[in-house]
Formats: structure tokens, sequence, C-alpha cells
């Protein structure tokens, strides 16, 4: 096989075969096939597309471009959640130990922050010790006696997809949906997962913004998923502020202790829990429906075994467990302050989610470069949502950060990202549909 | 200025500004845009099209990207041709001589074989000490004095075509029209010339087959070389047969200086070089109309002032001189030879170009990679042309090769050129139109 051929064929819109693409694969997993001519095909993709069949084949070639998980000496469903990326959004945290508590597998394959986006893998490490870089035998064995696991990629997990991943964000073709899709689902099929629940996001803090576009995407996720065998279900959820009180590493694992711990958490945060759990929960096969599953997961916070689980995971992945006892005590906390208070009466109509993902990246919580370090002190709590009343000088949210200078930069934005009015803003619903 | 921007738009179809495609011409120049970003960036332009302002800005953009020739100091047009490749087309190497003879100057830029195409360089240096590479100021200092130069490209001219032609050969982007259009203008820009003759060939042995795609690469051609200020005609070709009855580059050296010489030429070659003459020297403006132009061709080979321009470039360039007077004798011919013969009686029906182009590369005298060296002396001589009646036996080709493997794989693979027919086969126009 010739890499111009298959140019040449996708340059011309034919339908590529499963070979052609394992072709394809293999060749920019190890290096065979130049950056230039994988960046042209990249580009052909784009703007001919690729078909369902297409997409289903690449995503099954990128994921055996590698090392696949085996999982096949686990009883029952292993279901994971991935999410399109947002601001506030450390669901993932509660919602892992909640699911694993009401007997579901969860491995929990999670990415780093990258924007304005947050990554789960930087709210995990924020707690002293605890690692994110499982060997794939070591996973399997604490999936096997705990039901649950949260990790990242490794280097042999999906290959072809770093390279191309890489090679989309210089060549710009990062939007194509087939090839989001193949990206997204290649690592999850690489976990051998029985089901998966996915959170879209729209709205201005989401990858795409647009409804229509995101639930564009949703269905083509679903849509691969299904012919890779995944059972799917999809949750389209509004992300235009920030998710629940708390933005940055420690501050949302903070958030997410206490909530298992049984603290009243925030509605919105509380929500998507619940939806996401209750889906993970039925897909896992221990519920008949999700509304069995929410039920499920409200009873495993209320009797503290969503807690138990969080912390045996703690110390499976070698962090300090104390920190499942006190957040406040042993999470990290930047040690300069400054509250943000309202300039005027009346309401909160915005707090628009990208602005304050990149004052996050301005105090240091986040990275504007992948190699980029990040501070797991630093971040916002806030006092106040938009539709919230204020008058002057209410404190909207309290900002962390180690550097005067950064303190001052993420302020500034944050409050960039605020508007007021005379009225309450209408909301958005939070959950507006799930793709099932 | 950012490629990532570039990329985008063109991704997106929108026109890009002369400015951009000065940054992306620019940028391939000096490399400092990576090879992948160029690559996407030819299937975008590829799959989206440029449009006839865009394709001027990027042909002067690439022209731009290295030295221009500096011919302001000859006075009077500067005339090239340019021919888009064909089997036994030794044409240039008479009608150079022949035009500058009228009183035009020829700058004439010319490439190397590849493929089942000759080229002009190698066919000038089958004659020993000729040299085509040649120092921009020498080549102004041979017009002034001769009103002549023939000469391949250097690597200060245009050098951003260099690495975009390699890059569009390697990432399947060859065929994009205006790729191609920019590809060979901004050669004929960078030589600042007033004004150009091409030959647009069509057919089996021609780089586009299709006469419609052909007129239709001929038309953007004329198209932008107006924009950039370049005077054009093109004359359409049919290269279904090789033109003339020599196919290697000494054997077709030794048949344009015998016609210099005043020799009967074979006639579809004649024809092809009357007519390319005519204009060349109408547009040089040495005749009123490119009839009169022919008249004034012909009457520079019958007075041997078209001979004497030959032999005084053959000086300027280094070559041996005697070789204009015997050619038999001082052109290399290849010391072993066969005949091919009839196997047949009735009409020699086609001898499809393509493939006794690809015969006289397994001869040596073509180039299957830009890097294999030619021989100089093979070659096939045609003693029949489809149209001609045969009986077996009769000879239709000498052929010269300097091992037996290759002579014996040449013949056989010229051969399989070869159909006979009970009729003469009806003939394509040789010249189907002219587009001024």
């Amino acid at each position: 096989m010739k890499m111009l051929d298959l140019l040449l064929k996708k340059r011309s819109g034919l339908e590529m075969t499963p070979a052609e693409l394992e072709f394809i694969s293999a060749g920019a997993a190890d290096g065979s096939i130049p950056d230039y001519q994988l960046s042209s095909w990249l580009m052909a993709a784009f703007l001919n597309g690729l078909t369902p069949a297409e997409t289903a084949a690449l995503t099954r070639a990128m994921a055996l471009s590698g090392k696949k998980l085996d999982l096949s000496s686990i009883k029952g469903m292993k279901i994971d959640k991935h999410s399109t990326g947002g601001v506030g959004d450390g669901v993932s945290i509660a919602l892992a130990p909640v699911v694993a508590a009401c007997g579901v597998v969860v491995p929990m394959m999670s990415g780093r922050g990258l924007g304005h986006t947050g990554g789960t893998l930087d709210k995990l490490e924020a707690m002293k010790g605890f690692k994110v870089r499982l060997e794939p035998s070591y996973i399997v064995k604490q999936l096997k006696a705990s039901g649950l696991s949260m990790f990242g990629q490794t280097e042999q997990l999906a290959p072809s997809d770093k390279k191309l991943y890489a090679l989309r964000d210089a060549s710009c073709t990062v939007e194509a949906l087939p090839l989001i899709v193949a990206s997204i689902l290649s690592k999850k099929y690489a976990e051998d997962i029985t089901g998966l629940v996915m959170d879209v996001k729209y709205g201005s803090g989401a990858f795409l913004k647009d409804f229509k576009k995101s639930r564009e995407l949703a269905v083509a996720l679903m849509k691969t998923a299904k012919l890779l065998g995944i059972r799917c279900v999809a949750v389209m959820t509004a992300m235009n502020e920030p998710l629940g009180l708390a933005v940055g590493n420690g501050i949302e694992v903070s958030q997410s202790i206490k909530i298992l711990a049984g603290e009243k958490g925030p509605e919105d945060f509380m929500r998507v829990l619940e939806v996401l759990s209750g889906w993970m929960i039925h897909l896992g096969g221990k519920a008949r429906s999700a509304a069995e599953g929410e039920e499920k997961a409200r009873a495993a916070i209320a009797d503290g075994s969503a807690l138990e689980k969080f912390r045996l995971m703690v110390k499976w992945q070698g962090g300090d467990a104390r920190v499942v006892g006190d957040p406040d005590r042993f999470m990290p906390k930047a040690k300069l302050f400054k509250d943000i208070r309202a300039s005027r009466a009346g309401f909160l109509t915005a707090m628009e989610a990208r602005t304050v993902g990149f004052a996050s990246v301005a105090l240091g919580a986040g990275r504007a470069k992948a190699e980029d370090a990040v501070d797991f002190g630093a971040g916002f709590i806030l006092e106040k949502k938009p539709g919230d009343r204020v008058k002057p000088g209410d404190i909207i949210a309290r900002t962390y950060a180690s550097s005067p200078a950064k303190l001052a930069e993420g302020v500034k934005m944050f409050e960039s990202s605020l508007a007021y009015g005379p009225k309450a803003p209408r909301k958005e619903p939070l959950i507006r549909e799930i793709i099932k």
C-alpha cells in the first residue's frame, strides 16, 4: 500500500477500506508515513469528510495502533464517562466513586487541562502523592479489587491518536467531526469498556459553542460508538457559566470531597452529577432505569459508601488519604487571595465561562501550552452565580494565586466575564437533551 | 501573520491576500513554515481552489521568493517558450535560434526530462561541453551580445517553487490547475520576459491527456500571465505519437541541427516549429502577424542565419561547435543498435507516445527518478509513423542503447506501443487550436 494512493483516494472523496485506514494509523504511530503526507490527508479528510464506516474503522485502527487495556478478566459492565470539557467541571471526581459504590466497574481515563478548560488528571494530582500514570496491569488489579481507577492515557495507548492529534492542531484540521470522534473514541475503545456516558457541552465555555454543532458531535459519537459495540448515552449540558462554585484544581477536588461527605453541593453541579451517575449505573446494569440509577447514587452518597470508594482509590493510587477527612487542611491553597466584589446593584446576569477559564489560566491554575506547569492551589471560589441578586460590595468570588501579578491578572480577567442588569437573566436549561 | 490562520482561511474557501500568499511563499523558501503545514495548505488549495487573483499573486510571490533575472538593460521584447512536455519534442533546440535569428531576444529557460517526457536541458547537454547552468550575469551578457541563451533554473530562481513542487508531488496535489500555473509561470515571471508562447499538449503522451482539461490549463495559464503583464499565446498540440522522427537526447539534437542546416525535416515537427516561431517572432515585435513570422522563420533557416545563431550559442555556452557542422560525427550515439520491424502488412495505426517515452527511459535515454543519469546516445530513430503503409520486415525504428539488457527492454516496450490495421487511421489535427 502507498500513502500517495490513499491521499488520492481521500482527495477524490472515495470511501477508504479498514485496511487502508489501518495503514495510515500504523504509519502515524511508527513514523513510517511522513508528517507532510499525514497532514495533507487530514486536510482532505476535513474537507471531503469520512463516512460513519470510515470513522469507525479509523477509530478501531487508532485504538489498535498501540496496546489495548485488557479488562476481559473483570466480570460485568465497565463504564467510563467522557466530557468535551468545561470550566469548573470537576464532576468526574465525585462521579466515579459514586458509580463504583453502586457496584459498577469504573475505569475512568481522563486528560489534562489546556486553554480555558480544566482537566481531571490535574485536579487529581492536586492531592499530594496521587498517581495517575498507572501500568495497565496495575489498573486491572485495582479494578478487580476495588471497582474503580482514574488514570491518564499511557504512551502505549492509541499512539497514532497522539500523533494525529498533534498534527491536527498544527494543520488546522482540529474541528473535523469524524477526526474528533475518532480521537475521543479510539482511547475509549482501547480502554476495553462496554459503555460510555458522554457529557457533551455547548455554550460559550464549550469546545463547540453552538448547540446544533455540539449535538452533531454527540450524534456522531453515538453512531461510531454503536458501530464499535460500545453502549453510549450523550447528555447535552449548558456551559455558559462555570459549573458549581469552584474553579481550580485543588478547589474543585475539595468541593467534590465535601459533596461525597454529604454536604449540600451547588444545585447545577449536583444535577449533572446525578444525571450522569444515573445513566452510568443504568448502563452498568445496576439499575433498571437512569432514574433508579439516580436514586442509588444519592443513597451511595448518603450512606458514605461513595466517600469510602474515593478513599480507597486515593490509597490505591498513592495519595495521602487524610485529605478525604479534611480537604480544607490537606488540599493545597495558594497563599495570596483577593475578593472580587459586585460593582453594581441588581442582578448578576453573566459570568462568561470561557473568560473565567482563561482567568483561571492567568492565575496559574491552567495551561496556555501543554508543557506549562499548573498551580494546584490557584483558582476561584464563587459566592454568586448569574441570576443572583447583588448589591455593591457583595463578594462574588474569592481568588487564590501564588504571585501578586498573577492574582491581579486573574482578578481583572474574571471581572471582565461579569455582567449586571436590572432583571434576572433567562437561564438556559442546564441539561437540554439526553440522546440515548 | 500565522500559518494556522492562513490554513483556516483556505480551508474555509476564503480568498487570500497577496501579502498572505507572499508569507506562504517566503516561508516555503526559507523553511520557516514546516512541511506539514505547507502540504496541508496545498491540499486545501487543491480542494477549494485558488481564484485568478490568488493564482497571480501566488505566482508573483513565488517568482519573488528568490532572485529575479534582470533583463531591463536589454532593449526590446524578450520572448520565451514553454511546453507542457512530450515525446520526441526537441522543437526548442531549433526554435530558439530561428526566432533569435529574426531579431527577437530569446532567453529560454528549460527543464530536465522525467518519466516519459524528455527535457531540453538533457538534450542540450548531449553536446559535449555545453553548459546549461549559467550565472544570471552571464545570461544577461550573452543575451546582449547574441540575443539567445538556453539555460536551466538556478537555485536562486523561485526557490519556493522548488519546495512547493516537491511537496505537491509528495502530498498528492500535483494536478491542481492553479498550482500548476503558479509553478510554470513563477519561473517565467522571474525570468523577466515580456512574452511567452506555450505549446500545450494533449493526448496520450501529454501531461493532461484530455483535450478539454489541457485547454483549461492553457486558459488558466493565459489568464494568469495576463494578470502578470506577460503577453501570451497558447498552441494546443496533439501528442498521441512522438513528434518528428527522433526520440532521445543526442538523436533529437542531430535532427534539429540538420533542419537548421536546411535538410527537409519531418512534416509534423516542421509545422510545430513554424507555428511556434511565427508567434514568438510576432510577440517579439519582429513581424506584424504570426503568418509573417512564419515566413521570416523559414527565411532564417534558408539563409543559414538560424544555424549561425545556434553555432554562436554553442560557443557562448562552452560546447564543441564542430557538432554544428557534422552532427552525425560529433553527437554521441550508443554503441548497440537493433532494428524494429513491422510484424504485419497494412497500415501502422498507432505508436502510442507515452509508451514510446517509457521505452526511451528503458533504453537509458530518460529518467525514472529525478536523480537518474541519462545516456545521451540512447534512443529511437523512426522510419515509419502512424498512417504509413507497411509490409512485414519493414524497418519501423532503429534503436540505440549501451547495454543488451536495456536495448532488449526498450525494443520490447516500443513494440508494445505499435498497432496495425487494414486502413490508415483517422488523424487528429496536429494543431487543434491557437488561444490568443
